[in-house]
Order: C-alpha cells, then sequence, then structure tokens
C-alpha cells in the first residue's frame, strides 16, 4: 500500500460515493483520493478555525456552532 | 437513530479524528456531524465541476486531474 493512503483520514469508499453522487459515469481511484486529500485540507483548517473559536468562548469542546462559524468565516471571501 | 445521519456519506469517526488532529480538547457528536454537512457539500461541488470538466475533455471517467482542476476553479475568489 502505498505510504500516502496510510496517512488518509477519510475512506475512499464514501469519497467514491461522493463522486458518483454528481451523477458522473466511471471515477478513478486516483480521483477519489484526491478529493479525499482536499476535503482533509479544508476540514483541517476549519477544525483550526473551530478550536480557536471554543477556546475564545473559554469552553474546552468544540460544538457545532463553532464549526458553522469557523466554516462560515472561512468562505467568506 | 435520526433521519439525517442515514442519509450522511461519510462516517462520524473519521471526521471526529480529522477535528481532533486540529489539536482540540474535546469535540461533541454534532460537531463532527456538522463538519460532515460541510465537508460533503464542498465535496459535490467539486465533484459537479469535476464531472463537467471529464465531459469536457470528451471522457466519460472523472480523474484526480480534473478534481484538481475543479477545485483550483472553484476556490479561486
Amino acid at each position: 500500500m502505498p505510504r500516502e493512503k496510510a496517512e488518509r483520514i477519510i475512506p475512499l469508499a464514501p469519497l467514491d460515493r461522493l463522486i458518483r453522487k454528481a451523477k458522473v459515469e466511471r471515477v478513478s481511484e486516483k480521483a477519489a483520493s484526491e478529493l479525499g486529500k482536499i476535503l482533509e485540507e479544508i476540514g483541517l483548517e476549519i477544525a483550526r478555525r473551530a478550536g480557536e473559536l471554543s477556546i475564545h468562548s473559554k469552553r474546552k469542546t468544540v460544538t457545532s456552532r463553532d464549526i458553522q462559524l469557523a466554516y462560515n468565516q472561512w468562505k467568506r471571501p
């Protein structure tokens, strides 16, 4: 197994399913892996921001509200 | 099980792991679910664009290059 895959957090099967949901005909395995890399990068950035927001609010638990605000602030141009 | 969860594509465990990678202390289950909702929306949008790019290139298979260009075009402000 390539080294790269061992470090991945989101499994390939759901990523493949996600791409197929867009009604495409065929999906290469590398395409699913590439989407996973991208979504993990975005997810980690949102999680970092959410963690900062929870600390800012003097809480130890990251909540769905932290994730929502982190995402809204991140996606704002 | 709440209806909402049954429709989810990315399982909660890897999402929880992704948030913990940001070195946060605790993560609520709803936070992991919320991040999943966001990443699935983004993933589907990238997949739709990648599908259009593959058709544009007269191919039936979505490749990692399609995913990369779709992401680069999507994230451009």
